[in-house]
């Protein structure tokens, strides 16, 4: 879904792109820069793991390059109920970290402009997919986390809105493990539901980005984009 | 609302009631076992932040002397934004590791006989207190845990129910941090609501343990036990 969202995003032609990533991957970096010439597109190698205090310096680094930033898409996550405490700290401590970080930069009470936060959850934090019951609820404090952010907005001048997609056809979910293997075939019993593909989740989260709207809750299923209710 | 449930729960009579936290507080233990001689009422030093393997060894102690444990109840929990990781840690990750290694000796896979997980979550793992979105996140992640932790009975054997408490007269709320100090007032104003007694709230738990609905999400607010609905 990153690299697919990456390259609409570059079409939709922001002044510039700038990717975080545990993984550099330059041929990535060449092509959603050659895709549209307007968009400057940068690297900086990131884990959402590191501590605030890491993440605040890169953050440094890079407002004082761009010195604004629009929009922060938290978007990394896992799939691998055999790693509990990775999925947590990447799921759920990454995004409540990395939004953190950057209040520094945009909260309105020292100061700042504000800005937008885009969390890519899931849909399993509404309906959770319970044989993988840690990364289901990772996603659905991500989606907590996210909602209430967007109730604060009036005190820090940051909107916030959720991507959830559903089962996309991706490499997380063509293979990956159960909680204590209670479903040894969960990746294929996933599949056979109906799924959609990762340009079509692509295309709508764009959409969803240029929607703006702060507490929407997007649900990304079957290649539609659909706003939905939730507490 | 820990030491008011455990005395409803030795007035309810177990044979065996064994307490684990932090803090050892030996003059409650003496209350305790006091207050109905026909329990035997022990306690074990136990952070639910350790390592999954030492949980295991603990676990391992209490079976060993014990033979059979009916019911774990997982009840620690913080509240205190400022405390990001520790608030995951304990509220969220030590409800998914307690269980996971109680798995060990419960599991019907493995030849166990089952058993029964009660999770202190929180309503406000239904409507969080924005001005607290790590706390309210952590027992939105605790809540689906245990729901998913409910549809997995027909595998493993356990079954599972959340015990979410609304605004409670404890220590835990008559001062704590919001996320970014978004709302210094947070605890006043939230005192400012109806709330309930932790007696009338343990008493409540008590009758929850009593019904032992598997997948129940039950609501103890305002001196009232309520089943709810929940995806």
């Amino acid at each position: 879904i990153g690299l697919d969202t990456s390259r609409e995003i570059v079409k939709s032609g922001p002044k510039n792109l700038v990717l975080l990533d545990r993984i550099d991957n330059p041929a990535a970096i060449a092509e959603l820069s050659a895709l549209n010439p307007k968009v400057t597109v940068t690297f900086y190698p990131y884990d959402v793991t590191v501590p605030l205090a890491e993440t605040k310096k890169l953050l440094k680094t890079i407002f004082d390059k761009l010195k604004t930033v629009d929009l922060l898409i938290n978007g990394a996550g896992i799939l691998d109920d055999h790693q509990i405490e990775r999925t947590i700290a990447v799921n759920f401590t990454g995004t409540v970290n990395t939004t953190t970080a950057i209040m520094d930069f945009w909260d309105k009470r020292n100061g700042g402009p504000g800005g937008v936060i885009a969390n890519i959850c899931s849909v399993t934090g509404f309906n959770s997919i319970y044989q993988v019951p840690v990364y289901s609820a990772s996603k659905a404090a991500a989606l907590s986390f996210t909602n209430s952010l967007a109730r604060l907005a009036s005190v820090t001048g940051v909107t916030a809105y959720s991507i959830n997609p559903g089962i996309t056809k991706t490499v997380l979910v063509h293979k990956f493990n159960s909680w204590l293997n209670v479903e040894p075939r969960v990746a294929e019993l996933l599949l056979e539901h109906p799924t959609q593909t990762t340009v079509q989740c692509a295309q709508n989260f764009v959409k969803a980005i240029e929607a703006n709207q702060n507490g929407a809750i997007w649900k990304l299923d079957l290649g539609r984009l659909d706003p939905i209710e939730w507490t």
